[in-house]
């Protein structure tokens, strides 16, 4: 029998697909999607291309933590108490914010907000499934990795796990949906176009949550990370080069790579340069490894759609995990 | 008087622009337009927005080298035999190819071609007016710096000349009129839009030309330098991550830029992400630093506009120089 | 058990996405893929985001014809004497190029080029199965019509048969993939980047089609038809002016409409301007009707994607009628 | 000795532009820049490009309306009351707004708000310097017309003088700085990438103004008029149909508006289509005539930029004539 899946702020970007990707999900059942801003609107009048004729409705857990999941799209902050209440109704969560995704409550709450539940954040699997995937097999509530810390986590990996890198240069190009949905002065289609520029500079919050991470793959180190807005819509490409603490030659490290990534679904392993359009709209993630002779680094490029692998498509492929479904359902190239 | 002077390989987009630039210019009177491959053509039916009407003849030596100066956009190896010619009949000249760039001869045959006349190499100046200036006043001979070093070495002089530099990443952006205007599978509409990928992983030919650069000012290193092509026609960014051998704050390094900057009428110094839209159509290079406190590196960021400040414009800044006109005459941002 | 189904001219825009959705089709089974220009070559390095492994062969009619049916994606002139060897075999055909869209050879012959078999044009039947479904179940031979023509007659079609049309004025615009793959100056990033401009001005290779299709329809009119090139990849409206013999009051053309369409499954008729992006990768035709007040006349706004319903996913939808499988199969939106 | 001008308004697209313009142009001096929604900040921190240096001020007629004349980058109904106080003190006034573009009251009522000084419309001349140059020598109040009216009262002038046109479709393409600086949903660069689609259906506002000045041209119509928004930033193009009310074939098409422009500095008279991207960044209109032998009807192509031609350049060239200089000063092309 079908489980029942609620999606929380079914409004913006990545709620909206995550409802999609839910609503032709052969096992899941879409069974409402709520919004704090468009109550009443058809999901289809805001974005016709997702197809998804449900109304948004407003929140009422009396009615919709009646589910079997949840997909909560909250901003920061605003997600953890819908989290907490849906966890206390036994009602398995993944949270696209980044509420659950630092271990230390002190960061968190130096890079964002006071945290209003900090008693969960050790409850929670951090839902990257090429990385992680053991932990998600039942978990009930994952932090849904940021787009930036996806793509560069693994496209860094192999190399964190192989105990090699000293130091590493992450520059990052991402499209406007990035941002979200809010219309603003960044967002303006005038401001984009023709236009590329750095932002974040020194102070993006996917820092601590890729720090965190690497350390945990086993790269102890403060890496360069820093984005670029660029006029597309969906997509996002790292380019990162690694020193490493020995010369690791081509073979080597393709082997690296391919020992890692070889079985995985969603990752397609290339010899050339990948571009985002070769992702767009799917749970991949491309990446092209080159060992640089002239610098003796490491270079690693990553591809992936912001808004399905760096967000909603891999919500549901962890959310295949935790109930038990085979992992790419719903979410097949 | 005015000075007249030739464009040679006009049709392509670097040499139309510089046509225009000299045919509104208050100095230069622009004496012709040649082409290898668009003989016959008004200039303006290519290129209505730069108001050339100037038909493109065949190039004639006999007729076209009675000019004061002349402005090469050739390619690579073509470019050497037309300069010799013109050098030989006393006709001052900027070359934009990479013909003249590179003062090794065997570097230059490594990465391009076999060169058709070393013995003028050593005539050349490089064409970086705001690191060069002296030497090029009255210079005959100047080659036109790559548009991706011109930004490289804008963006890391400063630091360079400190001698501070250990290691360089050089991450660039560029739009698709840095290709030129051969259609090919790579500048087709559908091959760029909604895409980004790197291009020229560890093979660069811009590589040896800021490795040389980089060396003559101080820092003998190999930085890493890696393009990626951009939905947009005209603009290049490159950002630029530096690993120093000492710590240098904010303040420190803001006055670094400051000191060599300051009166440059070219080069705007600015606190926030410079994006190429704010130099689109000038001759200017905008540039951003950010002692960066996490990884104790030196980030910047430098914006031109590649056909402007990257090729045609700076030509005619140091066309300026070398027949003693005002430096920004015709250029003005 | 499947049907197994050759794509030739694979490796242009609209057969490589035929060999993608045929490859993905429950029922049908993709043979073999071939190519004039790209033999040898695997379709995902030229296309990698449609994930179809298949190595591109050279046609040889004894191996490749021992399909059920073809998708001939070839240009005109060429296509046709492809189609008469695969019908002399047995094959059913989908034939993608204008070669037999016109009735008559004249035409044919006075647009494109001499028609190589004439005798076939007859056995064709148009593939837009919204208006001439019934003539699809069980046909051999399907002409695919034009992007354009798809777009334009399900946008006047309702109107055409109910007699009341006499005069109409279609304006389209087009995304840059409807030119094709060949990179040309036409389809360089940097002349369709921020540019719109009209062609094919007064002599278009779809005129004659609209023309003929619409009197077929019952329209005997010679409506003005321009297309106009869009800084897009995908996607295409037409805007139609519509003067017709009486007063249609907006509710009545929306029953009209209603009337046509509401049971068709790839027809969206909306209350709002339909965008491209609506439709974008789906065999959706999204259709508004204004009766405008002000001009008397009756607008009609219809939005393709040019390389789905436009041509490819349109080819699967006749292809299902022909082999008797239910028409939405494989191209569900 | 210059004359000092005001822009009110600065800190929207049109203002902005007006202000470098008066910025750069050889008599006129910037007196000051003003704006509801920006004090404090220098404009060129919210345009860079624009390179202007001026700290955006609160108005305060007392100081500011000490000039010789302004001009008015207000929203309609907030310029008039701005425009009648700046006129009591004796300032030349361009209002960029709509308030004064429409000669009854009644009619401007009905399609924006109460009209604040309905004694004023009288004494505004339409700035429109080709169609109407004399009536703008010495004005004292001109209202600049609408982008769409400027390129459709362009393209149709010639006929509409000539008293033949008998119908006409407008179908119009506009980039999105036409919709201002505003941050909406509709101005999201997600909402405008890779689509296209009409908005403003049967009710755009520079409708009455196209009627009116089409009546005043001698063209008693009411033509459709369709606006569309495309992925570009600047530019706008108008594609006429015109039904005439006798033949008219291409020699006498092309001589008619010879007739008309040939002397116009501005205009720009082609025989293929014009494209956006060639006047970008002008003051110039791009205009292609082609007699239709397939439908009779006369086809005109008309291309400007919307904040150049479209708004603000053409405020320059009505107010050198207000002022007694020469039309093309500081507009030049």
């Amino acid at each position: 029998m079908a489980d029942s899946v609620l999606v929380a702020g079914a409004s913006g970007y990545a709620g909206a697909l995550a409802a999609r990707l839910i609503d032709r999900h052969p096992h899941f059942e879409l069974a409402a999607v709520t919004s704090r801003s468009d109550v009443g609107t058809r999901l289809d009048e805001l974005y016709p291309h997702h197809r998804v004729s449900k109304v948004l409705e407003e929140l009422d857990l009396d009615t919709h933590a009646d589910v079997d999941a949840a997909i909560v799209a909250y901003p920061h902050g605003a997600a953890a108490p819908l989290v907490a209440a849906l966890r206390e109704r036994g009602v398995k969560v993944v949270d696209l914010s980044a509420d659950f995704r630092l271990h230390d409550v002190a960061t968190y709450e130096q890079w964002y907000v006071p945290h209003a539940h900090p008693e969960l954040i050790n409850t929670a699997r951090y839902g990257l499934p090429e990385l992680h995937r053991e932990s998600l097999h039942g978990a009930d509530l994952v932090a849904g990795p940021g787009c930036f810390p996806t793509a560069a986590l693994l496209a860094l990996a192999p190399l964190a796990r192989a105990g090699v890198i000293t130091d590493a240069v992450i520059d990052a190009k991402t499209g406007v949906s990035g941002a979200g949905r809010a219309a603003t002065a960044k967002t303006h289609f005038v401001s984009v176009d023709e236009n590329v520029a750095a932002y974040g500079v020194g102070h993006h919050r996917h820092m601590p949550e890729i720090d965190q991470e690497l350390a945990r793959l086993g790269a102890e180190i403060t890496p360069v990370f820093t984005p670029h807005l660029l006029p597309l819509d969906q997509g996002e490409l790292v380019s990162c080069y690694v020193t490493t603490d020995r010369a690791i030659d081509q073979d080597s490290l393709a082997e690296l790579y391919a020992d890692a990534y070889a079985d995985e679904p969603f990752i397609e392993l290339v010899d050339r340069p990948p571009g985002v359009r070769d992702v767009r709209e799917t749970n991949l993630c491309r990446i092209q490894v080159h060992a640089d002779e002239r610098t003796g680094k490491a270079f690693v490029f990553a591809a992936i759609d912001n808004l399905w692998k760096g967000t909603a498509s891999q919500a549901v492929q962890s959310l295949n995990l935790m109930v038990g479904r085979p992992e790419v359902e719903g979410v097949e190239p």
